[in-house]
């Protein structure tokens, strides 16, 4: 039996998602979670790593299970010894050519971004203080010239070994929430600390401190010194992680029809 | 001289806003910070206590200072001496007739309630969890009910001593905010402990625990043991205090006009 895990959690505690040998991470408060529930020695399986610090709104995660168990008491038992910056938010029996990592089509992002002189205690675990003069037009602009295949060397924390730093983007747009901006993206796949280093470089652009269209001409292997600083990353939630439509359970959202993703 | 103080704060951390002999108290913390920046003993006026655990999205305050000060060096100051979960948002001069509690006419507060199987931990630190079948139109129904005067005993924390039970209820409703519910209530002034009962009574009637008409006939001078229990505190942010036009300040809002506290 295959099982599908929705995860969620405040990074602010982790060394990120993936079990470290000299660091706690999300990976290895679930997985001694499930081995309370199911009396084993667990291993999951994520959809990826996100960085120190980072949140997620669901994480998705698949268990390998030699005998099937019951949902509720999965979630429930798990959420019993889970910390409560962690939470298993629901469970899913799911087909065995499932893999959390391989079969993802695409990923959601958010960075939030608070246009305030003295940013709140309510936003603040989620949110970075911005000035409240920028230019969200060519924040705008720039986010539009995400769309599509390009090189994103630019924007590759140093240390990732990426055999191909291209990576497409499908949707990349500035929401207005109540005070805040949301750098909202969504792509077939995202280079390690990409989505920290487009946020805190199109904050740049919002600055003036750099063009819509010096910003474009990062997208074509420019080096990593080219583009602004990574920002910081309690900002920053993994939102959604996209599924094929035969492996996407009841309830959760498929990719529009007619992205390269959505089969 | 007197100052205006605009307050936001976590309140998981304080037995509410009003100083106490035998816990701390956010107007404390305050207090003390102000009393570093200003070198003297501080004292300031809030409209009206928080609950121990409630949060606030913009607390009002006032202070005397014999000496006019730059208004920034207040602020941050005080910042740099608050704990995080307390922040002071802007300052402001305000005439000599103003006072926090006094001259208020109204209040909102928002009380938060996610429509889920598990809480997720983005939402947990400003949210309760309920049933996802709450029936929204029978909560809205009996939230309308609320509007105008009306005697709120059923509703008003025991060992408060009030005076006078009546309140005016000038807009009460419940939105949509994703999974979320949230009870927006507008008022002149609330009983200790009133919006959370509100909340969590109405609640009631989105089980089918209560009707809405038998939510209607508490609203006549009922005993507190009538109504449902208060709803947990970490759900509710006092969100707004309002002043009239004469006595607010830049950039904050006035009371709809034709509002009975609009003057």
């Amino acid at each position: 039996m295959k099982y599908r895990l929705l995860i969620a959690y405040r990074g602010g505690g982790y060394a990120g998602w993936q079990r470290q040998s000299n660091a706690v991470a999300v990976q290895q408060k679930v997985e001694e979670a499930l081995a309370q529930v199911l009396s084993r020695k667990v291993v999951i399986h994520g959809s990826g790593r996100t960085d120190t610090g980072v949140h997620a709104a669901a994480q998705v995660a698949h268990l390998e299970q030699p005998e099937p168990v019951v949902l509720d008491s999965l979630v429930h038992g798990a959420n019993h010894f889970l910390p409560e910056d962690i939470r298993v938010l629901r469970a899913d029996p799911i087909g065995d050519d499932f893999h959390a990592r391989k079969s993802a089509v695409a990923k959601e992002y958010r960075y939030r971004m608070s246009r305030c002189r003295v940013l709140s205690p309510l936003a603040a675990p989620f949110s970075i203080r911005i000035d409240p003069a920028v230019d969200l037009d060519s924040m705008r602009a720039a986010a539009q010239l995400l769309l599509g295949r390009h090189d994103f060397t630019a924007f590759a924390a140093s240390g990732g070994a990426h055999r191909d730093p291209r990576r497409r983007i499908l949707e990349a747009e500035w929401l207005e929430r109540d005070e805040a901006l949301v750098f909202r993206v969504l792509g077939e796949g995202f280079l390690r600390g990409m989505v920290r280093a487009l946020a805190g470089t199109l904050l740049e652009v919002g600055q003036g401190r750099r063009t819509v269209e010096q910003f474009g001409e990062l997208l074509v292997g420019a080096p990593r010194s080219a583009a602004g600083p990574n920002a910081p990353p309690h900002g920053l939630v993994l939102w959604q992680v996209f599924y094929p439509p035969e492996l996407t359970v009841p309830g959760e959202a498929t990719l529009p029809s007619g992205q390269p993703g959505s089969r």
